[in-house]
This record gives C-alpha cells, structure tokens and sequence, in this order.
C-alpha cells in the first residue's frame, strides 16, 4: 500500500478524492447539522452534538455524543459550569478558521508549524437586559489575530488568511445574515 | 438573612440589582469576551476561555479555563476529537436562547419546568472546498424549535420566545452582520 500523502495532518489525496466527488455529483455537498440543547438549571445548558447528514447520507462515525456545557459568570448570574454562548461564538469562528487555514494550506502544499488565533469581542448588554435596543445585542465588533509559523514567504500566508476569509462557513454566518426559523412546539 | 428571591435558578434580586446599577452607570454594561484557539493537528483545534472584562473590570470568578475541542468527522477529513465548527454555532445559539428564555421568564415571575432546542442548519460545501462562491459558504438557513413545559398559557410563552428573540445576542450575531476584524501577526 503507498504511504498516504499527508501534509498537516490532512490527507490530501482524500481532499482531493472529495473535491472531484463532489464536481462528480453536486448534492454529495449537501449537509444538515445538529443540536439539541437542554436547560439544566439557572443559566446553565447542556447541548448534545451527533448525528449530521452528509455526502449523501446520514453519518454514522460518532458511536457518542459530544456533550458542550453553556452557563455565565456569577456577574451575569451563573455559576461557571461553562462558557458562555457569546465565547461560544468566539470557539466556533477560530475553529472554523483553523480547519480552512489548515485544509487549504495543505492542498497548496504549505507545511504549517504552528497556528493559533486571539479573539476578543466587544459587547454591551443594554439590549440583554431590556433597558434599550441600542448598541444592538450582539457583538458590536469581534478582533481576531493569527499567529502563523511556516517557513513559506509572508505574502503567501497573507494570501492564504484572505482566501481563507472568503470561504469559512462560521466567518460568514457572522459577517453576513442567517435566516434563522424559531418555532415553539406545542 | 432572608431567604433570596430565586427563580428557575435565577437570582431575581441580583438580576434586579445588575439592572439598576446599569441604569446608574451604563458603562457597567460594557464587556469584552475572550478566546485563544490552538491548531493540533488536521482538523483538530483547542479553544481556551477564561478571562473577560465587565461590570468595571476585568472578571476574577473563574480560577480554571474551559477548554472547548473543535475538529471535524471523517467524512470532512477529521477525527471526530470534536463537534465541528458549525456545530458549535449551533451550541452557541441555544445557549443563548435558553439564558435568554430562562432570565426573562424569571423576571416575569413564570416557573419553567423543563425547557429545550432541537436545532437543524442547512450547509453547502461548495464554497468551503472552493469549488463555487453559491450557495454561500455558511448556512443558508437555521431552525430551531423551542420546548418549553410551564403552567402559564401558550400566549404568555410565545410572547417570551418573541421577546428573546429581539434580545438575544447570539440571533443578533447570526441575523444581522458583524464586522470581523482579521489580522495576521508578524
């Protein structure tokens, strides 16, 4: 068996495969991914992460659930049992960041060393609190720093981080809008 | 000491005190969140919360960080050490959701027996993979569908999800843009 070609910790001839798959037949992009959240007590939520459909059917790779606490500090009246849904955000961006930067760099054959990401965001909670609806509820701005180490020239890192800005699914459901559907069950 | 005022969890007169200290001092609303995300491997990244800014100053409540794993299935050419970065905006915005209902329904004095989200989100692979700018690269839809067991009528509750849904800053980072600022170290 040839060894897999593998840069990063991708394997990029299944990167590759999947690509081509996916030109070969459209819908194979297509996924639905899910949650379920339970309130525990006060401020704090347990969500539960498993099943996801995709490339065509539903997944069966995850023999447990992922279990992710949500809860606030005792400023905002929790009890720390978690982070809170707004460092959640801040997870979820650098995250997603990571696998595009990482993904990307090795199907252009960048060798990464190191990669880490700095997140702060601004937040007032006026709007929280029902006392206005201005700053707006969310974050007003969120800064986000890279720190890369490779031994590729800066121009192609710079180059990789504003590739990376157009196609990262969570940069853009924070930039830009998300229809979001809310229905209370009977 | 008398007995403190607690519903659902929640310490109402605490939550009435944050109000009014707000009112006199609406600088006490300001905050700033915080993460560091670490690339592991592949598609494997750790996210490290701990301290923020609030209320005045910087939070001192929390001894330990949480640690949040972030990776992709093997389908995605991960190793399942996480749920995946979408999968945690999912988390985000039920945590939210459910601080949200829960603070509020506190505040109105309703008594919420058990409260959960079933959430689904609707991704297309196309743009991360760079093999299309449409659809775009995060979800093109959300839905989430609240239940909720409480004695108080129906319309008192949906007129609750009504109200934290103007109020709830994870929705507002979802619905509405947030401007990134993305900065690559030197």
């Amino acid at each position: 068996m040839p060894a897999q070609n593998t840069l990063n910790g991708v394997n990029v001839d299944q990167l590759v495969g999947t690509i081509e798959a996916i030109k070969a037949n459209p819908d194979l992009a297509k996924f639905k991914f899910r949650a379920k959240t339970e309130w525990i007590n006060g401020g704090h939520s347990r969500t539960r992460i498993q099943s996801f459909y995709g490339a065509g059917s539903e997944d069966a790779s995850r023999s447990e659930s992922f279990y992710l606490e949500g809860d606030e500090p005792p400023v905002l009246l929790g009890k720390n049992a978690g982070p809170n849904a707004v460092e959640a955000v801040l997870h979820a961006l650098a995250s997603c960041l990571s696998v595009g930067f990482i993904y990307n760099a090795a199907a252009q054959g960048i060798q990464v060393e190191a990669l880490s990401f700095d997140l702060e965001g601004d937040l007032d909670l006026h709007a929280f609190l029902g006392l206005s609806d201005k700053p707006r509820p969310g974050y007003e701005n969120i800064r986000i720093t890279y720190h890369v180490k490779s031994d590729v020239p800066r121009e192609k890192l710079v180059a990789l981080c504003d590739y990376v800005q157009k196609t990262s699914p969570v940069l853009d459901i924070i930039r830009n809008p998300v229809p979001v559907i809310v229905n209370l069950a009977n």
